[in-house]
């Protein structure tokens, strides 16, 4: 496991994020939302706590907790007071290591993944985003950790246990914390909490036959909700920041291009934007729009030709808005524990080591509206995906998929 | 306009939050969803930047901004970083006191606002909670902010011009700054952007005669909701913090009784919650849970059930888990100046004043099983009104609305 910190001497508090190799990519067939209920699974007892004392315990060091599972990755994290992280990351360690994974609540924790799975039928645009990423990445990475039903039913206690085993191990994990902490004394504490845990073998993801996915979801309502997704470079790439900016330009902020053209010009929607989305070997960028029905086609079509537009090239005007705006949000980004262990914890899975905020923010003032242009122009959006959720399917232009 | 700050030297940020007497319980007859439209129509250009030199100039200072139209206020926000806070609350002095309120952009602005309003239809939580609000608050206090159609449809650019006239003015508003200023310097710098704001008279709002309302909406789902609301006291209750902390036995964090007893041991549902919402003059708790259609009716029943449990009392262990969770979280929101300007401004419309945290801190050290028991035996969750959304009525018990 690595260990990556930040320690900041002007905090009062410090976080922590957990990141281990137990997303649902690993789900085996038969058996999607493993990963999730695993999850769910873990937070009810461990060590020598059952479900009940082992959140007290860590309610009583005020620790405020969250945890998600993605397509690579599980991730467990918590913020406190600077003086509670010892015995915050005390308590993790018998989460991480040694949970109780109780037999007897296992119906309870499948029913609320059961729950969660079925909540998204009613939330249409979470739907079209699960459903464009579905189609956007090669099985098995672009799954939702949600699963699905028969996968949730099928799983037995013992799945969990082997899941566990399996995908919670030091090696592929990486921890970091921010905030208030001394350096050295962390190390000694987390090689006593985890110094002995026992490596297990990599394991492939296994990808399923992908059925054939249609790109229009029938929804009755009055709402339609447009997805449009394409490939670009992932963060470890040399020119992710030239890829980043260009997403930048088309979404961040009031003066962005979607927002200008999409909603403020035409008030086709409420809601637009466009957000580039990395794992370690692949990225794409993922625009939504939500909008009433007879203003959909009108609202895909504004929206592609914005995509368009932006292979032809950015305004250094509109650099400089973006540039401001990144290194002001880098500053207040500073000042939360919370966000700085997130973004290390990232930092290093992608990168296999972590940058400071000063680092990040010289390769921001190093981009230029030439290199960007460059970019943009040996790397147009391109390969446009449209899946559509609503009452009616659009008319996607001739040479969109 | 009241002026309250709280500087803090160590941090980089500064952060402002705008209170203006500019909610949607004023918004006249026919013309419902009035103050959405006019706060839309206020991030149109203002002073003597039309919307994208605005818009640009907002963010060439990196300024993350937001606004929100509640029943009785309006509120605009913005961090940015701390040498940039004159220059951005210049260009807010315009947008409040000057928008250019432009002609040519009605149609869009409210054509955004329409499309807000249709997206609630897809979003059957939100639906929910706005439709319970509505029944628990007397008109006009539960409105939604999003009006409706018809009288987004009424609205003219006179409409807004007045209401804006009306509801805009420092008689009534509040400017709350956090982060890293200097004090008397601000206090000059808002006097010459506000000091020549001229008054304008206090207006009432007018409730609408209220339509008979149903309890039960029918929705075409495979997802039940659930809401359940009961009158508490408002914020400048001398009990406030009693009662705030029965709601925090109930709902907040993950040993909670709600999250335990519904989620946990009977994996009902995915979500469930309590918050305690107050207005100043009246207050509510309202609960939330959202279920498969065939376990709603179990969701209800049992939620019912904690809620009259918890007017049996609470343990002291339950209290000693919620002080160990606020005190630290009252730590962390120190170190966000977003947070501390939002509260600020919150405590002054509330109070007439503004604690800090460690008075507030103080409040909660204060709190003892007793003192919350107390409080419970003469005010234990009673009037409760259950409202639900989707495919089937659900039997609410006798003597509950």
């Amino acid at each position: 496991m690595v260990l990556v910190g930040e320690p900041t001497k002007s905090r009062e508090s410090a976080a922590f994020t957990f990141l281990l190799p137990g997303g649902c990519a690993y789900d085996p067939a038969g058996r999607f939302g493993l990963a999730s209920l695993t999850c769910e699974m873990m937070l009810r007892g461990a060590g020598e706590r059952d479900s009940r004392a082992w959140i007290s315990a860590l309610e009583n060091l005020g620790v405020e907790r969250g945890e998600s599972v993605g397509a690579t990755q599980a991730s467990f994290g918590g913020a406190t007071l600077r003086d509670n992280l010892p015995a915050a990351l005390e308590l993790f360690a018998d989460l991480l290591r040694r949970p109780l994974l109780p037999k007897d609540q296992l119906d309870q924790g499948r029913s609320v993944c059961v729950q969660e799975l079925r909540s998204v039928e009613d939330d249409p645009s979470h739907k079209l985003m699960i459903e464009l990423r579905r189609r956007r990445y090669p099985e098995p990475w672009g799954r939702s950790s949600h699963g699905d039903e028969p996968g949730l039913r099928a799983v037995k206690l013992g799945d969990v246990r082997t899941f566990h085993a399996q995908h919670y191990r030091p090696n592929g994990s990486i921890l970091a914390v921010a905030g208030n902490f001394d350096w050295q004394r962390l190390c000694d504490h987390v090689e006593r909490l985890f110094g002995d845990w026992a490596t297990a073998d990599d394991s492939a993801p296994v990808a399923s036959n992908g059925e054939q996915l249609k790109n229009y979801i029938s929804f009755e309502s009055t709402q339609s909700h447009v997805g449009i997704a394409y490939p670009t470079i992932p963060y470890k790439h040399p020119d992710y920041f030239q890829a980043w900016a260009a997403v930048g330009v088309l979404s961040s902020g009031s003066s962005s291009r979607l927002f200008t053209e999409v909603r403020e010009r035409r008030g086709l929607c409420y809601t637009v934007n466009a957000t580039l989305h990395a794992q370690r070997d692949r990225a794409a960028v993922f625009c939504y729009a939500g909008t009433t029905a007879e203003r959909a086609q009108e609202t895909l079509d504004v929206t592609i030709g914005e995509l368009n537009r932006l292979g032809e090239g950015i305004e250094a005007s509109e650099l400089d808005r973006l540039k401001a705006r990144i290194k002001s949000s880098l500053i207040m980004q500073q000042e939360s524990s919370s966000s700085r262990s997130g973004a290390l914890a990232r930092e290093w899975y992608h990168l296999g080591r972590a940058r400071t905020l000063d680092e990040i923010g010289g390769l921001i003032d190093a981009l230029t509206r030439e290199s960007i242009n460059g970019f943009l122009r040996a790397n147009p959006p391109r390969d446009l995906l449209v899946v559509t959720l609503g009452p009616e399917p659009l008319e996607v232009p001739v040479g969109v998929s």
